[in-house]
């Protein structure tokens, strides 16, 4: 499909004024694109950050649990109760540690690369040809002035002759880097959908398997546990 | 329990050694008990800030996702099963937020509240005790030295009944302080089993119910949905 476009857009390079206005529509497109990626991308790299903060928190918490028994408090009337529910605890939140660590991985794998990824690849490649589209443009300027200067009568044969060749170079690479950046400027287009889709894809299924997860940890047992340590509040 | 043992070590004043090994004893406990709560508080207040912040984190993304639309690409072939989805998926996160801004609200009333409640008010009932009885310790120096200098011949008579009065007075003030300080140190060990579970279970609680209404939200219709937005991507 890239091909194809890409044909139509060099058939279209006959007529200037509507190359010219596709091209910038293609250009502001891609302009918008690149913000709202960044945007997007920002968001998604807050709820990483999020999560992975609550890996980190959680498995201190857990080690806080643990600590208690280590005090070896004196007056520890009733403390052997305390420190085993503790370390229960301490077990459960180590973990849900687990399982918060892994989200935060799913997520940078499923949601926080891929955007990354289309990011370095496709909006950086459309750039790319349009700077090198801006180089070779100034590089074909400079040379008309030379081939001008050249054709002066005092110049040499030879010398003309290398202008010339010089110029039907550049403006081979000229034409060349236009197609490609048509071509990248297209791709893009064709990979949107799925760039924008794809990160939530990951988020979602990441998050469906983290409570699933959780929801097996946590029915385990727990029930009973929980109401024996209320008890043991209440008393 | 508090009045009973309270009595005890109201008897135990009579053995001035015993008395004192036993105060230090309670005194070296609640330090390292006041230094546990603050290291747990830290650790948990570090959990709710995580999940706090995944709140307001999956609200910007919610939001983000809804900044799509607005953009008006040009290019938009395609785009109108891109901008449903995407608001698809913003619903689901902004319901993934009501659920993490509930969680993080639990986490407040039933794991972070109860233990400052501990610290503020056990914790500091006895501080405030040894503060007072250090006062009233120097005071009663004071009213000795005041006693014994008014016990000099040139005194008048009713400058030593006024100074007696008021060492009579102060130690009245420094017997209860002192029982009050023994009262909040006893309470301080019964209150601290119920003060290390409570906040555990609160977390736990709020975590299970976390999951199950993940669950819930999740299974309903998400299958259909996350394979129709997978095909779309793979299309």
């Amino acid at each position: 499909q890239c091909a194809v476009k890409s044909l139509f857009l060099l058939v279209s390079l006959q007529n200037c004024t509507s190359t010219r206005s596709l091209l910038s529509v293609f250009e502001e497109d891609s302009g918008m694109l690149t913000d709202y990626t960044n945007k997007l991308l920002q968001s998604m790299q807050r709820v990483f950050g999020a999560q992975s903060e609550m890996g980190l928190a959680t498995e201190q918490l857990s080690q806080q649990l643990l600590e208690y028994e280590k005090k070896n408090f004196a007056l520890g009337k009733g403390d052997e109760e305390v420190i085993t529910t503790l370390q229960s605890f301490a077990k459960t939140v180590g973990e849900l540690n687990s399982l918060h660590s892994e989200l935060a991985n799913q997520m940078a794998d499923s949601m926080v690369f891929p955007l990354i990824q289309f990011r370095e690849k496709d909006l950086t490649a459309c750039s790319y040809y349009l700077i090198l589209m801006s180089l070779l443009s100034s590089r074909a300027e400079h040379e008309a002035a030379m081939v001008k200067y050249s054709r002066l009568p005092k110049k040499k044969e030879n010398e003309k002759f290398v202008c010339t060749e010089e110029v039907a170079y550049t403006r081979r690479k000229q034409h060349q880097a236009s197609l490609q950046y048509y071509c990248a400027l297209n791709a893009l287009q064709y990979r949107k959908r799925v760039a924008m889709l794809e990160p939530m894809l990951g988020y979602t299924q990441a998050q469906i398997s983290f409570f699933k997860k959780g929801i097996e940890l946590v029915s385990k047992k727990m029930d009973n546990f929980l109401s024996s340590v209320s008890n043991m509040t209440q008393r």
